[in-house]
């Protein structure tokens, strides 16, 4: 077990998947961590899970991590800094501005508050999906504001670092505006595409494949959730959605007469709009540029996939990603590899000396 | 090797992913598959990868497929009909309507003539992304029309069970319909929403995750083909976009006066309309449930995957599936398998025993 870099006790208040997530990451490092919920049950629920102990009269906590709906995120905020005088709080909902706003609005001491938002969750929610893992490797924004000192503020980097995040500093406003981009949008947009298929033909929405899936998976959000966060950061929303709605008018505009003069052109800048934004997007993404994808064609028996993994481990190669794609009813399975470009060309000669097709 | 329902020759035009798809599908059932293409290099390759032989002047096809660009389809399925004037021609083109207009205003004999559309796919085109099994258990709509009889019509049901898909009979009509739907119109939402990231801060780009990679996915499209497509289907997309922009625009509307009486409930409509829409989508949806997914943490180095793979294939367990999951930075990779529910618990203990971390 790493040390921790936490080094008192911290309060989790809310017990739902970030909550129970936060109380088993520090948990496994050997932080005390206190579970607080409106919800008995909840409680319960989450020490049961191991994501730490009920709270005490005696507790003194280091720091808060308040994990409730944005909504409620302030009061509850206001609160633990009223019954805890000598903790630092923080909070992790998917608006920062708005809260620091109602915060010092009431009166609340923001010299023990700063507000952060990590990038990490699961389509589902509740205690029971939290994992210990769920914030490694993922951005963690700390949305910080001159009203607390730094030495004060050095807490949160620990819970950060503890949890295996990356930490990133941002104000309010650039958080709000950058989420509202890559997340609050994406939502509207996802929603609005899985409206048209409510009173679709059933013959239409059984030819669906895997690309209007991906489209819309994240439509099947919690709208009393998302409600609360559009209305929290509706400005910079909003002005994204005007946007797009001027690029849509031209797609429209240009397919009410696609055969027009000048009509195609536009359609094709469009598109081309969308090769360079989607482009943009970091980390790997069906395929990531910056690797090589070699494809090998496996047996679909037990066994395979390891002695191919073998081969390519013995190749001294390193894997950068790793997917299998296998067709319901075939009998050979494709092993998409992603390897350093400089890594591909040999690893092929490699792989097909000792006998394996490669597809591709 | 099952015997095949065709019994001619098959003369597939356009050996891209489809065609040569096509032609390792039917020799695969050992059908005589004549490989033709306006470039010699794409011949010669798809013969070298085995989906058919080059053309001869005796060849007389029992039925032709034509696999070319939808702007040129019309036009190729016509000269085949004129070439070949004892075979029934089909093509593969994703708009219906449109071809066998211009093929009847044209004075093609459309009694050999049916127009499908297998719903199947890669991102990436070409002949080497070509696979046997890309049609298995995929919907292939048959876009039937009045001018062809049913005794000539069957060769094309044959050619279609032959490759293992689902034949699906719709009018051109409701097959343009439902593309526009299920296809074109995700295809504009995802190139749009794409765009919005081409001027974006890099800081609120690097914040994201697989939310928006998955909504965006498709804007990597080929913009010379969705011109194509979309010019073709121009009627059914616009209506669609319209009834979207009138969505979008109650969305902005609300969202200009998030706090005004009603327009929290207007947006939770709209987000309640995603829920129903999304679950109308057949099929698997992230995680298939038939599986059980086991998360194991993996060490971002050479031979650690293939010494896992080997420990699952010493179990005698057979993988379903297999994702690498791995964050920028991170010296952990999360492999997720996915095995039988009968194999998980077992599989979990055999590996937590061989100094395994099993993540969730």
């Amino acid at each position: 077990m790493a040390e921790s870099r936490l080094t008192g006790s911290v309060r989790v208040v809310g017990a739902g998947l970030l909550g129970t997530s936060i109380g088993l990451g520090l948990r496994a490092r050997g932080v005390d961590v206190i579970v607080a919920d409106a919800s008995p049950t909840h409680v319960s629920i989450a020490v049961d899970y191991g994501a730490g102990r009920a709270a005490a009269a005696t507790d003194e906590p280091q720091l808060i991590v308040v994990c409730v709906p944005p909504d409620v995120t302030a009061r509850v905020v206001a609160a633990e800094l009223e019954a805890f005088p000598h903790a630092v709080v923080t909070d992790v909902a998917s608006v920062k501005l708005s809260v620091l706003h109602e915060l010092r609005a009431s009166g609340a001491d923001v010299s023990r508050y700063v507000g952060t938002h990590p990038m990490a969750g699961r389509e589902r929610g509740g205690p029971l999906q939290g994992r210990a893992d769920l914030f490694l490797g993922r951005p963690w924004v700390v949305a910080a504001h001159d009203g607390i000192s730094y030495q004060r503020g050095s807490v949160i980097d620990d819970l950060i670092l503890d949890l295996g995040a990356t930490l990133v500093e941002m104000t309010p406003e650039a958080h709000d505006s950058s989420v509202a981009l890559i997340s609050h949008v994406p939502q509207v947009v996802a929603t609005l595409m899985a409206r048209r298929l409510t009173d679709a033909p059933g013959a239409a929405v059984n030819l669906a494949g895997q690309g209007l899936r991906d489209v819309t998976r994240i439509a099947a959000g919690d709208p009393g959730l998302w409600v609360q966060i559009l209305g929290a950061n509706a400005q910079p929303v909003v002005g994204i959605l005007k946007q797009f709605r001027h690029d849509l008018d031209h797609v429209i505009d240009a397919l009410d007469a696609p055969e027009a003069v000048g009509n195609r052109r536009r359609l094709a800048e469009e598109l081309l709009g969308g090769n360079v934004g989607v482009a943009r997007i970091p980390g790997k993404h069906g395929q990531d540029t910056r690797y090589t994808q070699i494809v090998v064609m496996v047996d679909d028996r037990p066994g395979e996939l390891a002695r191919l993994m073998g081969d390519v481990g013995e190749a001294g190669v390193n894997l950068e990603d790793l997917r299998l794609e296998h067709s319901p009813g075939a009998q050979i399975g494709l092993a998409e590899i992603a390897v350093l470009p400089e890594a591909a060309g040999g690893l092929v000669d490699w792989l097909a000396a000792r006998g394996w097709r490669i597809a591709g």
